[in-house]
């Protein structure tokens, strides 16, 4: 961890500003004193929130490498706030930058929490200077700071060598609700120490980011503020160009691996965390005429209300999970040609319950913790995994009391 | 009453036949005597039960005008249940036909209950014998017979004059899960003493079903049983060609007025009765560019678990109805035009808070049983209405419990 933090120059402080109602560190600033790559994606939600603009811009206009600064609220999303929440945001971002003597697109402003609250300028200001008098704090700090419904902190971390060298991948995310295969209320950071070029970082970010955090469900919401958030250094540690990795290197696989399982990790921990999850589905759809079709099967199980529910009563309710994929606007379908499996129990084939059924062997899988659930449309060879949770009582306590 | 009995020659046998797990009412037949016309429209679910292919295929061959039966059971949908069941079905059409010595096109069969489940032959053949033994049934009977995890029984009728004589137009439904706007687990039944040209009567059926049944959410689900039925005579009292109303007939606005209205009523029964539905929500979206883009708008927001806990707790979350509006794909979109009104409370107005906005006075008006909900997008001259209520502890008791 340490090579990591010096090849950054990462450091992070953390305060207390009093942004949400609870008392409880809600600011981090991460200041990276070494010059770095940055790679983010956001929310595909078509209103966005004040921060999320203005990252999308620095991001744009930003000269890459060059030292960054990034800063987190959690308490309050600054989304759908206005001209006057875009101004907020903009204060914040250059009051940082002239406190780190960075140029204002070297910035990149984080927020999360209650949609359409005004984000108290003063508050984030002074909490911005007080921070900076309190560095040196730990991932897991931050982690922290970021927490909304969240329920766990959620951090994961892979080690690997290079050429004999030690390196680290770590990433640390927010998120619990609001959480659909396009990302979700969700901020998620990943670091490592590994020296990437720019525009391969950038192809690994999304590329990853497909297969994790576009994989994951709890309400299939999609929020305003979701952003995942790549850094890596920009020079290797004899500032030789040579030293940067690409695609071509022979160390590429184990550096996408170790980058996916990072990401899977904090991915799981999200969905675990879903709000009132009380058990995890690992979907697969496979045999689609299409990737399109798989996806769209993948969410339609994935977000059914009446699945998630029979989920939560452990309750091998088959015909709400055909009823479910029949509903789905796909290209090629065959109710005949449909099969299903819970924990490689085969339940349902040509679209109808396999002879020998038991309903008791399927009751007594579907009372796992996590649960494996395998639909073959047997029209194609595309497929889709997605992670879901089910739907409790305490989804509708969490959210209906979230503000009272 | 007794004109629509008559001139429909309309007798209502209804058994308990045993085929759910409690013991009630559960098996209806309804015959025809007089030459009738029939118009279906069905559920968009790729996967279809075995009574919805047989309805759809004898509406397709069956002569029209002629003599019809109608058999309803609940306790079982005969869904995804194979070659099984649709032989079952076969069975059960071909048995009633013989009793009453129609030809098998001329029987249409309906189920609703449990998918999956294999419906018991000889239970159906000896009910249905059982049945014709016990004629002369109500509305409200077959209404009562057909329920499910109803909680009330749903009928409505309106009177209309035409030429000086008294007409009715009486509607039966049944449906409180697995209701979306592309119909429902729903079955509708409409009957009435008008007689109607055939062509006409199917564009008015599928009219009125779009302003009613297809403007209804509990869940977002879809089922693989919907189906909304209509009878009329398919001659005059003195059986002269002249006596059919067609459209150009003057009272023909009137008689749409009727057909609607019963219609609304049943739909609105059906989300009043919505699974663990505390509230409902009468939502407009306005001023879209297309129709497309309100209606998926409109069910965008509908359908969102947050905006549905959110009602449920009275709690005038604005964000989340923004979110859920941002996450719709549609065409055409302004975040700084949107508006919103809760009761004609404006609270949203340009993409933010109205200035003078009290949350107090908002929450007050989300304390109703029945919420006006306004969007206006601001970008075009599109509508879209939609009816829905929230999500509660009980959509998920329901659910959780309905099998154990």
């Amino acid at each position: 961890m340490t090579n990591l933090v010096n090849s950054l120059g990462l450091n992070i402080s953390i305060t207390e500003a009093g942004i949400g109602i609870t008392r409880r560190p809600d600011l981090a600033v991460l200041s990276f004193k070494k010059p770095v790559h940055i790679v983010g994606l956001f929310t595909k939600n078509k209103i966005v929130a004040s921060p999320v603009k203005c990252c999308k811009d620095n991001l744009r206009i930003h000269k890459q490498p060059r030292r960054i600064a990034i800063v987190v609220n959690s308490g309050c999303a600054n989304s759908c706030t206005g001209q006057q929440g875009d101004e907020t945001c903009k204060n914040v971002v250059k009051h940082l930058a002239g406190k780190l003597e960075l140029e204002f697109e070297q910035v990149f402003p984080f927020s999360t929490g209650e949609i359409l609250k005004q984000l108290p300028e003063k508050k984030m200001l002074y909490g911005i200077d007080r921070a900076l008098e309190s560095p040196h704090h730990t991932f897991e700090e931050f982690a922290e700071s970021i927490m909304t419904t969240d329920t766990v902190k959620k951090i994961a971390s892979q080690n690997l060598q290079i050429n004999g060298k030690l390196h680290t991948v770590i990433g640390v995310a927010k998120g619990s609700g609001m959480i659909s295969p396009n990302m979700a209320t969700m901020l998620a950071y990943v670091f490592t120490d590994i020296p990437i070029e720019l525009d391969d970082f950038k192809d690994l970010h999304r590329e990853v980011c497909n297969h994790t955090f576009n994989s994951i469900t709890v309400d299939g919401e999609m929020s305003t503020n979701d952003s995942f958030i790549g850094v890596c250094p920009a020079f290797g540690e004899s500032n030789d160009k040579s030293e940067m990795i690409s695609t071509s290197n022979n160390h590429w696989p184990i550096i996408c691996q170790a980058y996916e399982k990072v990401c899977n990790e904090l991915a799981v921990k999200i969905v675990e965390d879903g709000e009132g999850a009380t058990r995890i589905v690992e979907l697969k759809v496979e045999h689609a005429f299409s990737f399109q079709d798989a996806d769209r099967v993948a969410r339609g199980v994935a977000n059914s209300p009446l699945v998630k529910t029979a989920i939560f009563a452990a309750d091998p309710n088959l015909g709400r999970i055909l009823s479910a994929i029949g509903a789905c606007a796909i290209s090629r379908f065959d109710e005949n040609k449909i099969s299903v499996q819970i924990n490689e129990y085969e339940v349902i084939q040509n679209g109808s319950l396999v002879k020998g059924y038991e309903e008791k062997i399927a009751r007594q899988h579907m009372t796992m913790k996590k649960i494996d659930l395998l639909i073959s449309l047997g029209v194609g060879s595309a497929s889709r995994k997605v992670m879901f949770c089910d739907l409790s009582y305490d989804y509708v306590k969490i959210n209906s009391e979230y503000r009272t």
